[in-house]
Protein backbone atom coordinates (compact mmCIF):
# COMPACT_ATOMS: atom_id res chain seq x y z
CA UNK A 1 0.00 0.00 0.00
CA UNK A 2 1.11 3.22 -1.30
CA UNK A 3 1.00 6.95 1.50
CA UNK A 4 -2.04 7.38 0.20
CA UNK A 5 -4.22 4.78 -0.26
CA UNK A 6 -7.41 4.20 1.64
CA UNK A 7 -9.05 0.96 1.69
CA UNK A 8 -12.96 0.05 2.18
CA UNK A 9 -13.72 -1.43 5.47
CA UNK A 10 -17.97 -1.44 5.05
CA UNK A 11 -20.02 0.07 2.48
CA UNK A 12 -23.70 1.03 3.22
CA UNK A 13 -25.59 1.51 0.68
CA UNK A 14 -28.38 4.54 1.37
CA UNK A 15 -30.24 5.28 -1.47
CA UNK A 16 -30.76 3.84 -4.76
CA UNK A 17 -32.35 6.29 -7.09
CA UNK A 18 -33.03 7.04 -10.88
CA UNK A 19 -30.15 8.51 -11.45
CA UNK A 20 -27.64 8.33 -8.71
CA UNK A 21 -27.05 5.82 -5.65
CA UNK A 22 -25.83 7.15 -2.60
CA UNK A 23 -23.18 4.91 -0.42
CA UNK A 24 -21.12 5.53 2.75
CA UNK A 25 -18.13 4.18 2.69
CA UNK A 26 -16.16 2.85 6.48
CA UNK A 27 -12.21 3.30 5.31
CA UNK A 28 -9.08 2.75 6.68
CA UNK A 29 -6.70 5.89 6.25
CA UNK A 30 -2.90 5.69 5.14
CA UNK A 31 -2.17 5.83 8.88
CA UNK A 32 -4.11 2.92 10.05
CA UNK A 33 -7.14 5.62 11.61
CA UNK A 34 -10.62 5.37 10.12
CA UNK A 35 -12.84 7.82 8.84
CA UNK A 36 -15.73 7.72 6.43
CA UNK A 37 -16.48 8.88 2.81
CA UNK A 38 -20.02 9.38 1.11
CA UNK A 39 -20.25 8.43 -2.64
CA UNK A 40 -22.51 9.75 -4.74
CA UNK A 41 -22.69 6.70 -7.45
CA UNK A 42 -23.16 8.08 -10.90
CA UNK A 43 -23.96 5.98 -14.12
CA UNK A 44 -21.17 8.60 -15.72
CA UNK A 45 -21.80 10.86 -18.90
CA UNK A 46 -20.71 12.66 -22.35
CA UNK A 47 -20.38 16.07 -23.63
CA UNK A 48 -19.84 17.46 -26.89
CA UNK A 49 -18.63 20.74 -28.41
CA UNK A 50 -20.37 20.83 -31.64
CA UNK A 51 -19.21 22.96 -34.43
CA UNK A 52 -20.38 24.08 -37.59
CA UNK A 53 -18.81 26.45 -39.85
CA UNK A 54 -17.35 28.97 -37.20
CA UNK A 55 -19.98 28.37 -34.33
CA UNK A 56 -20.90 26.47 -31.92
CA UNK A 57 -24.05 24.88 -30.19
CA UNK A 58 -24.64 25.22 -26.96
CA UNK A 59 -27.68 24.78 -24.73
CA UNK A 60 -30.03 26.48 -22.21
CA UNK A 61 -31.36 24.55 -19.40
CA UNK A 62 -32.81 25.47 -16.12
CA UNK A 63 -30.57 23.57 -13.42
CA UNK A 64 -32.45 22.81 -10.55
CA UNK A 65 -29.92 22.16 -8.26
CA UNK A 66 -28.01 25.05 -9.07
CA UNK A 67 -31.27 27.27 -9.03
CA UNK A 68 -30.41 28.88 -12.21
CA UNK A 69 -30.67 29.03 -16.29
CA UNK A 70 -27.14 27.59 -17.54
CA UNK A 71 -25.46 27.38 -20.70
CA UNK A 72 -23.40 24.47 -21.54
CA UNK A 73 -22.59 21.98 -23.90
CA UNK A 74 -24.47 19.50 -25.17
CA UNK A 75 -24.42 16.61 -22.45
CA UNK A 76 -26.21 13.71 -21.10
CA UNK A 77 -25.67 10.14 -18.88
CA UNK A 78 -25.03 6.93 -20.31
CA UNK A 79 -27.38 4.62 -21.07
CA UNK A 80 -26.31 0.82 -19.33
CA UNK A 81 -24.06 -0.68 -21.32
CA UNK A 82 -23.35 2.34 -23.87
CA UNK A 83 -20.09 3.05 -25.24
CA UNK A 84 -19.30 6.45 -24.95
CA UNK A 85 -18.90 7.32 -28.79
CA UNK A 86 -22.50 6.20 -29.40
CA UNK A 87 -23.90 8.13 -26.39
CA UNK A 88 -22.41 10.78 -27.94
CA UNK A 89 -23.68 10.45 -31.46
CA UNK A 90 -27.29 9.75 -29.28
CA UNK A 91 -27.03 13.04 -27.27
CA UNK A 92 -25.99 15.77 -30.05
CA UNK A 93 -29.10 14.24 -32.24
CA UNK A 94 -31.09 14.72 -29.37
CA UNK A 95 -30.02 17.66 -28.17
CA UNK A 96 -29.24 19.87 -30.74
CA UNK A 97 -30.66 17.59 -33.80
CA UNK A 98 -27.34 16.90 -35.97
CA UNK A 99 -24.95 13.87 -36.17
CA UNK A 100 -21.41 14.31 -36.00
CA UNK A 101 -19.98 13.57 -39.18
CA UNK A 102 -16.44 13.34 -37.44
CA UNK A 103 -16.06 13.02 -33.59
CA UNK A 104 -12.87 13.05 -31.53
CA UNK A 105 -12.12 12.47 -28.24
CA UNK A 106 -10.58 15.27 -26.20
CA UNK A 107 -10.15 13.12 -23.11
CA UNK A 108 -12.43 13.24 -19.87
CA UNK A 109 -13.07 14.41 -16.57
CA UNK A 110 -13.75 13.29 -12.75
CA UNK A 111 -16.63 16.16 -12.14
CA UNK A 112 -16.01 16.44 -8.44
CA UNK A 113 -13.69 13.37 -7.46
CA UNK A 114 -14.19 13.83 -3.57
CA UNK A 115 -17.29 12.26 -3.62
CA UNK A 116 -18.88 11.21 -6.72
CA UNK A 117 -17.78 8.92 -9.27
CA UNK A 118 -19.16 10.53 -12.18
CA UNK A 119 -16.64 10.46 -15.08
CA UNK A 120 -17.55 12.70 -18.55
CA UNK A 121 -16.27 11.90 -21.46
CA UNK A 122 -15.42 14.78 -23.72
CA UNK A 123 -15.86 15.21 -27.18
CA UNK A 124 -15.45 17.97 -30.39
CA UNK A 125 -18.16 17.10 -33.31
CA UNK A 126 -17.47 18.59 -36.52
CA UNK A 127 -19.36 18.05 -40.17
CA UNK A 128 -22.29 17.99 -38.66
CA UNK A 129 -25.54 16.48 -40.12
CA UNK A 130 -28.99 17.76 -39.49
CA UNK A 131 -30.63 14.26 -37.96
CA UNK A 132 -32.89 14.41 -34.93
CA UNK A 133 -33.83 12.04 -32.18
CA UNK A 134 -35.95 12.85 -29.77
CA UNK A 135 -35.38 13.88 -26.38
CA UNK A 136 -36.31 13.03 -22.64
CA UNK A 137 -39.18 13.27 -21.48
CA UNK A 138 -38.70 15.42 -18.73
CA UNK A 139 -35.84 17.47 -20.70
CA UNK A 140 -36.28 20.84 -21.78
CA UNK A 141 -33.41 23.10 -23.46
CA UNK A 142 -33.51 26.10 -26.06
CA UNK A 143 -30.51 25.08 -28.23
CA UNK A 144 -28.06 28.50 -28.87
CA UNK A 145 -25.82 29.01 -31.74
CA UNK A 146 -22.91 31.88 -31.67
CA UNK A 147 -19.18 32.25 -32.28
CA UNK A 148 -16.84 30.15 -30.87
CA UNK A 149 -14.97 33.34 -30.41
CA UNK A 150 -18.06 34.34 -28.25
CA UNK A 151 -18.24 31.23 -26.46
CA UNK A 152 -14.91 31.42 -25.33
CA UNK A 153 -15.12 35.44 -24.64
CA UNK A 154 -17.96 33.90 -22.42
CA UNK A 155 -16.25 31.61 -21.06
CA UNK A 156 -13.21 33.82 -19.83
CA UNK A 157 -15.77 36.41 -18.41
CA UNK A 158 -17.14 33.81 -16.04
CA UNK A 159 -20.46 34.40 -17.69
CA UNK A 160 -20.15 30.70 -18.29
CA UNK A 161 -20.04 28.66 -15.40
CA UNK A 162 -20.58 25.02 -16.10
CA UNK A 163 -17.73 23.07 -15.19
CA UNK A 164 -17.46 20.57 -18.13
CA UNK A 165 -18.23 23.18 -20.54
CA UNK A 166 -15.50 25.47 -19.14
CA UNK A 167 -12.72 22.90 -19.30
CA UNK A 168 -14.53 20.98 -23.27
CA UNK A 169 -14.71 24.63 -24.85
CA UNK A 170 -11.02 25.45 -23.69
CA UNK A 171 -9.80 22.23 -24.59
CA UNK A 172 -11.44 23.24 -28.04
CA UNK A 173 -9.55 26.47 -28.53
CA UNK A 174 -5.88 25.15 -27.37
CA UNK A 175 -6.21 22.22 -30.43
CA UNK A 176 -7.51 25.33 -32.84
CA UNK A 177 -5.11 27.41 -31.62
CA UNK A 178 -7.86 30.06 -30.69
CA UNK B 1 -42.83 31.47 -15.84
CA UNK B 2 -40.38 31.21 -19.27
CA UNK B 3 -40.78 27.61 -21.08
CA UNK B 4 -37.08 26.00 -18.82
CA UNK B 5 -37.78 26.76 -15.32
CA UNK B 6 -39.34 23.72 -12.99
CA UNK B 7 -40.82 24.64 -9.92
CA UNK B 8 -40.59 22.42 -6.71
CA UNK B 9 -43.92 20.99 -5.77
CA UNK B 10 -42.40 18.59 -2.60
CA UNK B 11 -39.19 17.88 -1.36
CA UNK B 12 -37.77 14.81 1.08
CA UNK B 13 -34.99 14.45 2.74
CA UNK B 14 -33.18 11.54 2.09
CA UNK B 15 -30.01 11.78 4.03
CA UNK B 16 -28.48 14.60 6.16
CA UNK B 17 -24.66 13.93 6.18
CA UNK B 18 -20.95 15.08 7.10
CA UNK B 19 -19.95 16.21 3.46
CA UNK B 20 -23.37 15.95 1.54
CA UNK B 21 -26.81 16.04 2.06
CA UNK B 22 -29.13 14.24 -1.13
CA UNK B 23 -33.10 14.97 -1.37
CA UNK B 24 -35.56 14.25 -3.48
CA UNK B 25 -37.39 17.08 -5.04
CA UNK B 26 -41.04 16.70 -6.92
CA UNK B 27 -41.13 19.01 -9.58
CA UNK B 28 -43.59 20.59 -11.85
CA UNK B 29 -41.82 20.36 -15.44
CA UNK B 30 -42.53 23.41 -18.18
CA UNK B 31 -44.79 21.47 -19.82
CA UNK B 32 -47.21 20.85 -16.48
CA UNK B 33 -45.96 16.94 -16.50
CA UNK B 34 -44.67 15.99 -13.33
CA UNK B 35 -41.53 14.35 -12.88
CA UNK B 36 -38.19 14.16 -9.94
CA UNK B 37 -34.79 15.28 -9.86
CA UNK B 38 -32.45 13.62 -7.13
CA UNK B 39 -30.32 16.78 -5.53
CA UNK B 40 -26.81 16.51 -3.62
CA UNK B 41 -26.74 19.09 -1.30
CA UNK B 42 -22.95 20.54 -0.81
CA UNK B 43 -21.45 23.40 1.34
CA UNK B 44 -19.46 24.62 -1.94
CA UNK B 45 -15.62 24.88 -2.26
CA UNK B 46 -12.33 26.59 -3.39
CA UNK B 47 -9.72 25.67 -5.72
CA UNK B 48 -6.39 27.22 -6.15
CA UNK B 49 -4.16 27.98 -9.00
CA UNK B 50 -0.55 28.54 -7.21
CA UNK B 51 2.31 29.99 -9.09
CA UNK B 52 6.10 30.27 -7.95
CA UNK B 53 8.65 31.41 -10.57
CA UNK B 54 7.07 29.24 -13.16
CA UNK B 55 6.34 26.50 -11.41
CA UNK B 56 2.74 25.16 -10.55
CA UNK B 57 2.25 22.95 -7.15
CA UNK B 58 -0.31 20.33 -7.73
CA UNK B 59 -1.40 17.66 -5.03
CA UNK B 60 -1.70 13.91 -5.69
CA UNK B 61 -4.40 12.50 -3.62
CA UNK B 62 -5.80 8.97 -3.45
CA UNK B 63 -9.78 9.83 -4.54
CA UNK B 64 -12.07 6.72 -3.00
CA UNK B 65 -15.18 7.82 -5.22
CA UNK B 66 -12.78 7.31 -8.92
CA UNK B 67 -10.62 4.84 -7.19
CA UNK B 68 -7.63 6.17 -8.73
CA UNK B 69 -4.74 8.72 -7.32
CA UNK B 70 -5.44 12.29 -9.17
CA UNK B 71 -3.49 15.28 -9.65
CA UNK B 72 -5.43 18.48 -8.66
CA UNK B 73 -4.90 21.64 -7.74
CA UNK B 74 -4.98 22.49 -4.05
CA UNK B 75 -8.80 22.73 -3.19
CA UNK B 76 -11.19 22.60 -0.05
CA UNK B 77 -14.90 22.65 1.05
CA UNK B 78 -16.19 26.22 2.18
CA UNK B 79 -16.24 26.44 6.22
CA UNK B 80 -19.69 27.17 7.13
CA UNK B 81 -20.35 30.88 6.73
CA UNK B 82 -16.82 31.37 5.50
CA UNK B 83 -15.68 33.80 2.43
CA UNK B 84 -14.66 32.15 -0.20
CA UNK B 85 -11.23 34.27 -0.10
CA UNK B 86 -10.59 33.44 3.00
CA UNK B 87 -11.26 29.82 2.63
CA UNK B 88 -8.76 29.48 -1.08
CA UNK B 89 -5.85 31.44 1.30
CA UNK B 90 -6.74 28.50 4.31
CA UNK B 91 -6.23 26.05 2.19
CA UNK B 92 -3.59 27.01 0.23
CA UNK B 93 -1.50 27.05 3.85
CA UNK B 94 -3.29 23.69 4.76
CA UNK B 95 -2.18 21.91 1.40
CA UNK B 96 0.63 23.28 0.14
CA UNK B 97 2.42 25.69 3.25
CA UNK B 98 2.23 28.67 1.53
CA UNK B 99 -0.09 31.83 1.72
CA UNK B 100 -0.83 33.95 -1.74
CA UNK B 101 0.48 37.80 -1.36
CA UNK B 102 -1.56 38.03 -4.79
CA UNK B 103 -4.96 36.37 -4.99
CA UNK B 104 -7.32 36.71 -8.33
CA UNK B 105 -10.78 35.27 -8.77
CA UNK B 106 -10.81 33.73 -12.25
CA UNK B 107 -14.61 32.64 -11.47
CA UNK B 108 -15.84 29.58 -10.92
CA UNK B 109 -17.89 26.41 -11.59
CA UNK B 110 -20.71 24.48 -10.92
CA UNK B 111 -19.27 21.17 -11.17
CA UNK B 112 -22.36 18.90 -12.11
CA UNK B 113 -25.54 21.26 -11.87
CA UNK B 114 -27.93 18.22 -13.03
CA UNK B 115 -27.55 16.82 -9.90
CA UNK B 116 -25.21 18.72 -7.11
CA UNK B 117 -25.88 22.38 -5.72
CA UNK B 118 -21.70 22.38 -5.54
CA UNK B 119 -20.05 25.41 -6.81
CA UNK B 120 -16.16 26.13 -6.67
CA UNK B 121 -14.75 29.60 -6.68
CA UNK B 122 -11.52 29.25 -8.62
CA UNK B 123 -8.46 31.63 -8.15
CA UNK B 124 -4.85 32.14 -9.25
CA UNK B 125 -2.25 32.92 -6.39
CA UNK B 126 0.61 34.36 -6.87
CA UNK B 127 3.56 36.12 -4.93
CA UNK B 128 3.73 32.88 -2.47
CA UNK B 129 4.65 33.24 0.95
CA UNK B 130 5.80 30.09 3.03
CA UNK B 131 2.92 29.59 6.15
CA UNK B 132 1.77 26.15 6.62
CA UNK B 133 -1.45 25.56 8.71
CA UNK B 134 -2.50 21.97 10.19
CA UNK B 135 -4.35 19.69 7.23
CA UNK B 136 -7.52 17.79 8.35
CA UNK B 137 -6.91 14.44 10.22
CA UNK B 138 -8.16 12.24 7.16
CA UNK B 139 -6.48 13.92 4.16
CA UNK B 140 -3.51 12.83 3.18
CA UNK B 141 -1.95 13.83 -0.30
CA UNK B 142 1.59 14.41 -1.81
CA UNK B 143 2.66 18.44 -3.07
CA UNK B 144 4.22 18.04 -6.48
CA UNK B 145 6.01 21.05 -8.14
CA UNK B 146 6.12 21.62 -11.74
CA UNK B 147 6.79 23.48 -14.95
CA UNK B 148 3.41 25.60 -15.63
CA UNK B 149 3.69 23.98 -19.27
CA UNK B 150 4.61 20.40 -18.03
CA UNK B 151 0.98 20.80 -16.24
CA UNK B 152 -0.90 22.58 -19.54
CA UNK B 153 0.91 19.19 -21.60
CA UNK B 154 -0.32 16.97 -18.65
CA UNK B 155 -3.89 18.54 -19.66
CA UNK B 156 -3.75 18.58 -23.48
CA UNK B 157 -2.94 14.87 -23.07
CA UNK B 158 -5.76 13.96 -20.68
CA UNK B 159 -3.62 12.80 -18.57
CA UNK B 160 -4.56 15.44 -15.65
CA UNK B 161 -8.43 13.98 -15.48
CA UNK B 162 -10.46 16.34 -12.61
CA UNK B 163 -12.51 18.55 -13.82
CA UNK B 164 -11.44 22.11 -12.24
CA UNK B 165 -8.04 21.25 -12.42
CA UNK B 166 -8.43 21.35 -16.07
CA UNK B 167 -10.58 24.30 -15.90
CA UNK B 168 -8.41 26.61 -13.90
CA UNK B 169 -5.09 25.90 -15.62
CA UNK B 170 -6.79 26.28 -18.55
CA UNK B 171 -8.12 29.48 -17.01
CA UNK B 172 -4.45 30.62 -15.61
CA UNK B 173 -2.86 29.80 -19.33
CA UNK B 174 -5.12 32.04 -21.51
CA UNK B 175 -4.67 34.67 -18.37
CA UNK B 176 -1.46 34.59 -19.23
CA UNK B 177 -1.14 33.96 -22.83
CA UNK B 178 0.95 30.53 -22.81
Amino acid sequence: MDNLTEKIVSSEPVYDGKLISLRVDHVELPNGERSMREIVQHPGAVAIVPLLDDDVFLVRQYRLAANTITLEIPAGTLSRGEEPDRAAERELQEEIGYRPGKLTRLGGEYTAPGYTTEYIHLYLAEDLIHSRLAMDDDEFLDIVRLPFSEALRQVEAGEIDDGKTIAALLLVARRLGR
